[in-house]
């Protein structure tokens, strides 16, 4: 699907004349440029621009494109005085940290501590430092919790600024190519996570173009940790448009780098925080490995290749990713920044979405996932805890059963282990926590946070929109943000770890891995499992073949890798299960989930289940909604049209 | 999926110590060479491989491989010693026309009028021939009825003889490396044919092959008159490891020469009836084409190119076609040569069978089709007359309606025109009709073959072995061929068609083509549509958008083009439709011969049949023997294993 460089550059003429004959007179149009899937207007004469928000809006409208406008490179005023004029508009308590100024751009990042207080009411600040200085600004959130991820992925996408450019331009002119195609179709590959849960990938293809959807990662197998990556759908990986990610999480964005070992070039759209959590979640996956002397699929120069191929998309954002497809990506309440893919595809011809995980219900991080679109002709959803006994407790019975199990469990002067993905889970529980502690339901009690927890934490508080609108009350207008709370501590060290484990304090140990198949949890397993006074809660699924499942099935013998050697540890606290913590949804949720959905689709696809689940869950759909279900298996391929 | 050369030399030497240890000592083997599927053993010695059938046999399943032993160059006598050798060792009736020496292979391919007599009980003659000119023997029948399309393809294959060799040469060695894929899957792709008839084509893949199994062309559409070759699971086209056919009819093997157009350099499976009846429909679709002035997909090097690549087998030689696949051709029973596909993948992993179209009915000049495998696990069958009414009357009141419908527009003075595949319907017809005045049940009448009937009929008696039983002893013990009844004349010009239709004789003629889309038998439908003695009688499917289809429907005025204009042809003869004459079972056939089937597939693909008779008949089988029944879409991939 190469497209020849004239081919861009006749479609940019055209479209230039347009935006020429779209904008009100006397206003100067330099030159037009595709960056990734947005137009971009270069003017000497941005402020006109700035002044009426409305040429941008009908531009838009009527080009059928996303629009930015950026100064023409004779027009920016010198850094310095750029900056003096920044913190002049801009109220004190925006806490204006940075600026990094970018001559090709030209666009000014400004981290602030307030980005609502950079922008202004409708955008009216922004435009007017644009006004001022003629540099296009852009804001991101300093985050509260110092990230080192988030600031090692923000300099490094500067450092590679210009071959991003060069990237953006060759995706905006393959986006925006004539389609060719003559034939009319569209089908969906299981290329992994089907009728099992881990290496989430599907393909979705049209004569004119293939996207990958996840490309996830098997941590709880030994041999089939990969989607099918070599079958001819996907082979040669450069032949692929676009990859999408539903969320950061391993068992579907773990093998994403991969796909630019094999020699993807192309890019992979995300929210910003699954962004942020892939990088973190990756570079874990790789450490974990080397430390386990596990096979180690790609280093961490591919998971840079993949953050400086990715593209971000904020939820709601209508987004060209192929001359006939538009992506956009809405809340799924599973983890931070988590997202239903939906995709239109050719001019009102089909409409699928892709739900990845859902949770459908209010939980203290997340709103429930979106099931509104306004079209949809297919489904594809996640079957987790599609089963016919998967009920779980709402999550106020969850939380209180929390509660009294760490209660129960100071009282006898024991510790609470509970393995958690350093990713939501942790959060979740962090919150409940603190809310407890808060309202007076538990006392006071140390949390130590081991693994990555804290960082993704950090990533958490960088990114408070994506959390539910109490939460953002909480944080934006009380000032209070839970997750700053002190009852966190964080260990950061193997001494420290072993003085939690030794101290006969009791506390509350949070740590990964969350399926105990690796991480800093193990070693807290292995010292504190042999006390009966101790408790090890589970709070989150617990995948065939992994530890964490084998003594949820009440093992109480556990041969133990480490250093090298095996032995035999003895399970001897306390395994508590608490369901309802999920970020999944259950059996209930997933079924109103489609009940309610509007539109309702023609045909649903079920998929990440164990295949018993997804087999009852389609037996259930059918009978109680009769739509047409297919439970793919992978390797096969289903026509939608 | 490309093999180093040296893998193959390894692989042959090793072959040839086994060869060695395997046959008595004083035996010298000279080389081995692979040729397509078997293994050739060269040696200075064949008498001692001629004196003793077992050797062979027995290496054949030592090795399980087919086994040729040839002389070793040195040994050959000259050709024309040789030639007289073998005339004196072959009886007199053998009648053998010619003879041609391939110094390369050390064969001689001698043409004889009864090839059984040249071959003799168990082979003895051939032996014999063998032991004393050095030379290996190869008899092919000389037709009884002279077939120009025959006499080509064999002087073609004469001629490319090289070319040949090197060819079967690269497929030797390509079939016979070791395996090296790690997975296990097995599936199957829709390319054409699914949920419609025409243009069938499935690729079945395993993690090592490709197969693709027919090529056919939808002759009944102007947009979609391809299987989906450009999809990634068979493109590039070269990666296809081989084409299997299970029949020469357009519809599963018209674009089989449009994959040497697109690349393909690969083998080609079929019978030896298909191959010659295929180069037959292919040069005369070509020629329709350009007559038509429609767009020709490829020339008649393609189908050169095709037949070059194509290697035959005969019904139950069990053939490697891959490293994990073996391919056995079965009667069905649909026209001359046509297979049921048998494919068994690993060893003893999984095994499945494409029915291609089947006849599970003794008919005048077929066995029924076979239903019994050594093992199967999955089948692929046609549902053309699936349809919950697709109920035909046997062949024996097909018969009297077609005689007495043929004796009363005969005693109206009126002319029968019967519109007909030149393969297949053509010959059934021929032999009722030949059957029905030599027993007296009809008065002897012209009846005239126009298109390539007569052609296809002579590659008929040039393969009575492909015939049945009855046609067999007919032929062969009572030398009575009813294809050369003097009845049948053919209409070798334009001039002799005229005269045809205007004559005041009554007479049957039979032309193609079958469906009255192009063909002669258009000009004798316009000749003869305006007299109400005439009878058009319709023995065969007419597909959906085809000329007969409405005609059959009941149209009277059908818009007519001819030498570029349109013109409005009247119909005003009679329009009778004899079902019972289809080459295809019918309902009841169909599901008793999946009842019958032994051993029963627990997986069951229907394919090649209008939509709604498909998902019909796969209710019917569904509730009637309760087995996983599948009805694909075209592009759509359903996993076996």
């Amino acid at each position: 699907m190469g497209v020849a460089p004239d081919v861009g550059s006749d479609i940019l003429k055209d479209l230039k004349k347009r935006v020429e004959e779209g904008i009100p007179s006397g206003i100067s149009v330099s030159f037009v440029e595709f960056e990734g899937p947005e137009l971009v207007i270069y003017t000497e004469e941005p402020k006109k621009f700035a002044d009426n928000g409305d040429i941008i809006r009908n531009l838009a409208k009527d080009l059928r494109k996303r629009i930015v406008v950026r100064p023409d490179p004779k027009v920016l005023v010198d850094p310095e005085k750029a900056i003096e004029e920044i913190k002049r508009i801009v109220p004190e308590e925006g806490g204006i940290n940075d600026a990094y100024f970018d001559p090709d751009t030209g666009e000014v990042l400004i981290e602030a501590d307030k980005p609502g207080l950079v922008i202004g009411k409708y955008g009216e600040t922004l435009r007017e430092i644009s006004r001022n200085i003629g540099w296009t600004p852009k804001v991101v959130r300093a985050p509260p919790l110092p990230s080192s991820m988030i600031k090692n992925i923000r300099s490094y996408l500067r450092a590679e600024k210009d071959s991003r450019k060069e990237f953006l331009r060759r995706v905006g002119q393959k986006i925006h190519r004539e389609p060719t195609a003559r034939d009319q179709w569209i089908r969906v590959t299981a290329l992994g996570g089907c009728r099992e849960v881990g290496r989430s990938s599907f393909l979705l293809s049209t004569p004119e173009t293939r996207i990958l959807i996840d490309c996830g990662v098997n941590v709880s197998s030994d041999n089939n940790i990969s989607p099918y990556l070599y079958i001819p759908e996907v082979s040669p990986i450069d032949q692929i448009d676009a990859v999408v990610l539903t969320h950061a999480h391993l068992d579907h964005a773990g093998l994403v780098p991969l796909l630019f070992k094999y020699g993807y070039d192309g890019p992979i759209y995300a929210t910003p925080p699954t962004r942020d959590l892939m990088v973190l979640l990756q570079l874990d996956y790789i450490d974990i490995a080397s430390k386990e002397g596990s096979k180690i699929p790609y280093n961490s120069a591919m998971v840079r290749e993949a953050l400086k191929h990715t593209i971000v998309l904020n939820y709601g954002e209508v987004t060209d990713i192929a001359p006939d497809v538009k992506l956009t990506l809405h809340n799924a309440g599973h983890i931070l920044g988590s997202a239903v893919a939906h995709f239109h595809i050719g001019q009102g011809m089909y409409n699928i979405a892709f739900t990845g995980d859902i949770k459908y219900e209010r939980t203290l991080l997340f709103d429930p996932t979106v099931n509104t679109f306004p079209r949809l002709e297919a489904l594809v959803i996640e079957a987790t805890y599609g089963g016919n006994r998967d009920f779980q407790p709402s999550r106020s019975e969850a939380e209180s059963k929390l509660q009294s199990t760490i209660k129960k469990t100071i009282e006898r002067g024991g510790k609470v282990i509970i393995p958690a993905f350093a990713v939501g889970r942790s959060q979740e529980v962090m919150i409940v926590l603190e809310n407890a502690v808060r309202k007076g339901a538990l006392d006071p009690v140390p949390v130590y946070l081991d693994g990555m927890i804290l960082e993704a934490t950090a990533i958490h508080t960088a990114y408070p929109e994506y959390l539910n609108q109490n939460l953002r009350n909480l944080i934006f207008h009380k000032g209070l943000n839970p997750f700053l709370s002190d009852l966190f501590i964080q260990v950061d060290s193997v001494s420290k770890r072993q003085e939690v484990i030794q101290s006969e304090e009791s506390c509350v140990i949070l740590a990964t891995s969350g399926m105990l198949n690796g991480g800093p949890v193990m070693e807290y397993l292995r010292g504190l499992c042999h006390d009966e006074r101790n408790t090890l809660i589970f709070v989150g699924y617990q995948a065939e073949g992994t530890l964490g499942r084998r003594i949820q099935k009440g093992w109480k013998e556990i041969p133990f890798s480490r250093e090298g050697r095996t032995e035999t540890i003895k399970i001897r606290l306390e395994v508590v299960t608490i369901d309802g913590f999920s970020g999944h949804s259950d059996r209930n949720q997933l079924l109103n989930y489609v009940r309610r959905m509007r539109p309702q689709p023609s045909k649903i696809l079920i998929n990440h289940g164990e295949e018993r689940k997804c087999l009852e869950f389609a037996n259930t759909l059918r009978k109680k909604i009769r739509r047409e279900v297919v439970v793919p298996k992978n390797l096969e391929t289903v026509r939608l049209l």
